[in-house]
């Protein structure tokens, strides 16, 4: 609880701050313009020094200002024009399901090049992530378990890890408990585990247009066709759409990342999630619900989730710590609802159990407040690298470009222009090692040719600055050859 | 490399152990004989107190004799009667599915209650285990990992445990290289990819009979047809029944357990092994090979695989070290032969790559040489516990009981009087503590109603005597009211 006082001085930093970026927007201040100290703006505005350095952190964060040693702050170069966000485009037809899985090996082969600047991979920075106390808590799990942490787990998971997924579920406002949790290895695994018990090949599933391209791949394997949902890059699902194509078509479960959708990057708003889950409970169609990116949110808080909104048992919320701690432990989770002893089954079938080690690593990590921690930190961090990169796209691509204003997760969804085909610029940014995601990926079908994505998680230096800078270059240049074609 | 007289001691050790081995089994040296004093040994025998002390190792090891603190060697109680190898039964047509999963369900059930004696799980015993040494492993495996072993590893496996894996094959005939391996979570996750890539739902796949009750739960959540093929104690699967079986139905895949398969304990000599291999390859079915029992030898030396006599590709051993070391870690592989991309594919799909952490502390424990040391001893105990056990069954069960003859592993398959139910006895068991394995889980017909299983993986003490005798004793009344209805 805050007290009055602080509540006072939240309220002024943010219209200070708020006072400042108006004044950038418009150029009544200019990039490379010096800002009072932080003493000068406390005494000008009438604000405690702490409260004036938080103004400029705020600044600083959003990538407005920048610190230059012994000097002080000035204002950073900054978006010339607006750049619009991307549109959601018209409803399609159900889709035929095209082989996805040469597009997937053609990102992934470039991976292991050391050489290539990878912006394709939505994975956290390794510099932002605690080693040292992750491999501590790996060790104090070991030293603390009679077994060394050798022997099988239970079937559904560690119950110290189930626990801890237990109380952070309160976060998204889920009132469960370890017994309605199930631990898996990693959240695709998670995913795979519900696609495999709720469906039959040939069966139907709702997914997101955009959607993450190794959906797809599972999709293809599992013999399933997709049914694409048009996503809003702010609003999620159309809600709609769905319901209309569900008259039509036997939809066997939905599968929607309703919080920073990748690559979208869109929240769905807590109404319209609890409108899809009445939709959905009312035509008892199950929602695998992928929550992998919740935890990395820009805003004050942690969104709901539609798990919070069900009370039928009809949604399966899948998550891991993939996205926010240590993608390389695999260790992830689904709460499935009414469907849990069919999971429980599906698991012991595929892996009789999940790997005692790192789940027990984890859920120590959990415990000892070390995740609260190192999550605040992570979030600054990329909403910084959010604004940064965005900046820098605006300056170096062509005009025309559109933008996705995310407001979590990992990824940048750009629109170019229509002439301008992804799988092209992809091939041109391989010779100058730089790896994007085209939009191609994306869908099984052309709709978003012209898209690519491209993930903030590598922190922003001078590297990535050039490198964007020659992808904008490439971007024009392909431009210019069909405007003389 | 041993010396002429290490050679030489060798041989007089083993045959002084031979002759009294023979007394005892002609009853010449009876139940609480006591034996003369390894000092005493030595001087009659004429050789050196280690190799007199030696002898006694090994019967003791055997199971043939017992020290009393403070008073010396004792003969212990023996078998009174040979106990015949169960035999193999006669081979049967095409078989429908079952549903096996209340089955598996209702041995899992007892599993978790702390009280019950498990006699039916086939896991190594913890004491048995190096928790230590492991542990070790892992924290050095992170420290000397710049990323603290937290970042994705690439799609087919850490390459330290790939390299491992590699020079390891190189016991059981194999050439390969770090190439050649993809990793899994345990063997488990192997089987299931190598059966996703390999077949459709609706295939058949050949596998033994009778089999590890696994195996079928997987076939069921896959859609698969199981064609049983009889399996000999001795020596493994009859292959003519296969090569008949082929000549009739088309086989997909077969998946065998060639070294020490579970439950019947029988290791496929290198002749048949050999044949095998050239059947399945002119007629282009794949094998998958579960060798995941192959380093829990008896003998003098570790068996070899089909797949070092695989010279197309066609093979794919699996295997891990769940049976070994440690089931927790989850860590196990597959050389996929010539369908290493169809692997890569589907372990992608599924999971996108294994746990870091543990596949690198499994590789440096490998690399160590702490697995050859620790092998050594689980061999030599699990040897000793698997007579001991024997010898008990064979004391306290009725007659007519025939005990299998595992030359490696971890189970015992008895076959008991056919008019006892196996499913009884496991029910009347459970009620005095006691879990066991009934014949009904290792075939989807009524074939093995007579059988159980029981696992000498529990170190061999009072309570595990006391709970088979009382075992037997339930086996005999079951018998008894047989004879009386």
């Amino acid at each position: 609880m805050r007290s009055k006082a602080g509540k006072k001085n939240g309220f002024l930093y943010a219209t200070i701050a708020g006072r400042i970026e108006h004044q950038i927007s418009r150029q009544l201040l200019l990039p490379g313009d010096k800002l009072p100290s932080v003493r000068a703006l406390s005494h000008e505005q009438g604000i405690s020094i702490s409260t004036a350095a938080r103004v400029y952190a705020e600044l600083e964060n959003k990538g407005l200002i920048g610190a230059r040693p012994k000097s002080g702050y000035y204002v950073r170069r900054v978006p010339a024009r607006r750049i619009a966000v991307p549109g959601s485009k018209p409803p399609l037809k159900q889709l035929k399901q095209a082989s996805v899985a040469e597009m997937i090996a053609m990102v992934h082969e470039h991976l292991t090049e050391e050489a290539v600047l990878r912006l394709s991979l939505a994975t956290p920075p390794l510099s932002l992530m605690p080693q040292e106390r992750l491999s501590k808590s790996m060790m104090e799990a070991i030293r603390s378990s009679a077994t060394s942490n050798m022997q099988y787990e239970q079937v559904q998971g560690n119950i110290a890890l189930r626990r801890q997924v237990a109380k952070n579920a309160f976060n998204w406002g889920g009132r469960i408990t370890e017994e309605d949790v199930v631990t898996t290895q990693g959240c695709m695994e998670a995913l795979v585990f519900c696609l495999r018990a709720l469906t039959r090949p040939g069966d139907t599933v709702a997914i997101e247009s955009p959607t993450y391209f190794g959906i797809f791949n599972v999709m293809l394997h599992l013999g399933l066709k997709v049914l694409e949902v048009p996503v809003h890059p702010r609003t999620g699902i159309d809600i709609d759409y769905l319901a209309r194509a569900a008259d039509k078509v036997v939809i066997s479960a939905c599968l929607f990342v309703t919080n920073f959708s990748n690559p979208a990057g869109g929240c769905m708003p807590d109404d319209r999630k609890r409108r899809l889950v009445a939709l959905l409970a009312a035509r008892k169609i199950p929602l695998i619900e992928d929550d992998i990116y919740g935890d990395i949110y820009f805003g004050d808080s942690r969104p709901r989730t539609c798990k919070s909104f069900d009370t039928e048992g009809g949604v399966l919320l899948c998550s891991s710590v993939s996205k926010s701690l240590a993608p390389g432990y695999r260790v992830g989770w689904c709460i499935p609802g009414r469907f849990k002893e069919q999971i429980i089954q599906v698991k012991l079938m595929h892996t009789i159990s999940s790997a005692t080690p790192t789940q027990a690593a984890i859920a120590h990590f959990f415990a000892a407040g070390r995740y609260d921690l190192h999550m605040r930190r992570l979030r600054k961090a990329l909403y910084t690298q959010c604004q940064l990169y965005t900046q820098a796209i605006t300056s170096f691509f062509p005009a025309g470009t559109r933008i996705s204003r995310p407001q979590g997760g990992y990824t940048l969804w750009i629109e170019l222009d229509k002439r301008i085909n992804a799988l092209e610029l992809y091939r041109a940014a391989i010779d100058h090692k730089i790896s994007i995601a085209p939009g191609q990926l994306f869908s099984t079908d052309a709709r978003f040719t012209h898209y690519i994505r491209i993930s903030f998680g590598l922190p922003f230096d001078k590297i990535v600055e050039e490198r964007l800078n020659v992808l904008g270059a490439l971007a024009g240049k392909l431009l210019k050859q069909e405007r003389q074609d």
